[in-house]
């Protein structure tokens, strides 16, 4: 069972905590470009991922798309944006610590997708 | 990166690919009932998982909705049904062993959506 902190005690999440739990892992990794944002950054070093270099090499992406996505991901901590002092000013998006802890949570998701999709083709 | 097999050989999957596969997951993981269900029948006797009990004991499902997530479950190979030669004759249902690996993976899912939701309202 998983398990929640309240005031500093670990005890067993309730069955509606847990499905409103999966459903804020669902709705945060689940969609088409968070993760592909996430895998994009955790490769490239931080100061050359501007809004407009990230935009370009995620081919199909809008601009409002973008900004969408870059927000609900700073938001939930899993990206950073800096500012640079440039003329005209840059922005660059790196991803985080935590964000970075949940590229294996979405990757065993794909995988059992993945290896499921094969294992009901074998039986079709 | 996650992969799949294609003729036998393991490679690399596309992004595509993978975004495909999390959907699936996700459909199938992420519903309401789904998880709940299989958890229900992890934990009791096979014989006993009639349709009627696992209704009763499920508060809230409707007789409809439990027809179809039995079946979809079943579809997927997640859980089993079997006919039993009594009379009048009893259905009942278990998880396979194929289903029992899939409860980690929504444990982990779960997991990482409770840890988040602590983690979000300390910078709150």
């Amino acid at each position: 069972m998983a398990t929640i902190t309240i005031n500093g005690n670990k005890q067993e999440a309730t069955c509606k905590q847990e499905l409103a739990a999966m459903r804020d892992s669902i709705e945060l990794l689940g969609g088409k470009w968070k993760l592909m944002i996430m895998r994009y950054l955790d490769n490239r070093p931080v100061a050359t991922n501007t809004f407009k270099k990230i935009q370009r090499e995620n081919d199909g992406i809008s601009a409002k798309m973008l900004v969408k996505e870059l927000r609900d991901l700073e938001i939930n901590l899993l990206i950073s944006r800096s500012v640079m002092d440039t003329s005209p000013v840059t922005v660059a998006y790196a991803i985080t610590d935590y964000g970075r802890n949940v590229l294996p949570v979405a990757e065993t998701l794909a995988q059992w997708g993945l290896d499921h999709r094969e294992k009901i083709k074998e039986y079709q």
